[in-house]
């Protein structure tokens, strides 16, 4: 039995916020792995408010104790709806800071396997607009590196079942259901390790 | 509604390794304080093989961008079982220097509301020994202090339920039964903050 160890890296998202069974996506993801006879080690370094430049900051720190060169080391990126916050009007981050960031990061994360989880939409169609954009930027250099992408904001924004989870939230947290809901994306992804 | 935030900085036991239902005691405290209508936001930073030197090095890097002014920020600190492994002729810390180490955290945490929660027996009678020798040190450093500790080694040493739940782990963690129970001794405590 290999011994896969997961560090999640990302925003509120993949901390699971405003899930009142704690689980989050990522939780019901491991729970499932488990479940499939993989007991895998999840870590999740999912932050409140950050950005993908949050995340490049601590990601070599938070990761490097986590995944001894011994264990099957992963590590999943998760982020852009903080970015692309409209504050004092403009973005939290520059477009093209957050394309920066995330190019950065995956060049880190190279030396593992890893894949990427694009930003999923919120109940605000302009920040909707603008998250669309990061993502598929985001998609565009995860396909030059050779990176995995999952996309949840393509499959989700005209989803009105998770709309209304968001709008249960906080507007931009979903509730559980909204977080089964973006575990059985991922989970359904060609690109996702366990299925 | 505050907002209140909580760093859980520990070992493998704190991360809820070998829980098949992922949640570990951590995950299973915290969906009970959203049952009683507190949605704590929990960050899980437990790290597998890590000692009180280990968490020592990452409390205040890890802990303090989670932790904003503006929230209620608290912290939860668990360690042990790694510092007392016999390893070559000993122990993998001198007994001192945990309970400096111990005391350097609590130093550092006397800014959040702060508690410890000791270290839980293994399924070795020699290694709990050494568990119980520390965790009481702990408990009198704690008191020392002023904070809160919550005695896990003590209830459950002789608890022959919870041992047959680690003997059904890995004989350091338990399987699911033994984190239910590790919530319920904590949460049953007077000290902790969710009851």
């Amino acid at each position: 039995m290999s011994d896969i160890r997961i560090c999640f890296v990302g925003d509120s998202l993949v901390n699971g916020t405003g899930d009142e069974s704690v689980l989050g996506w990522v939780g019901r993801l491991c729970r499932d792995a488990h479940g499939q006879g993989v007991p895998v080690t999840s870590y999740n370094l999912g932050v409140r408010r950050d950005t993908s430049r949050d995340l490049w900051r601590r990601l070599e720190a938070e990761c490097t104790p986590r995944l001894p060169a011994e264990c099957d080391g992963r590590i999943v990126l998760s982020c852009g709806v903080n970015d692309t916050t409209w504050e004092g009007g403009e973005t939290r981050l520059p477009f093209e800071e957050s394309v920066t960031n995330l190019d950065a990061m995956l060049a880190f994360a190279s030396r593992y396997p890893c894949l990427v989880v694009g930003p999923p939409p919120v109940d605000d169609d302009g920040h909707n607009g603008r998250i669309g954009h990061l993502s598929d930027a985001f998609a565009e250099r995860c396909g030059e590196r050779g990176v995995t992408f999952i996309d949840l904001f393509g499959p989700l924004v005209d989803d009105a079942s998770y709309r209304i989870a968001v709008r249960a939230g906080d507007g931009a947290h979903p509730d559980s259901r909204g977080y089964e809901r973006l575990a059985a994306v991922v989970g359904a992804n060609p690109g996702w390790w366990f299925r």
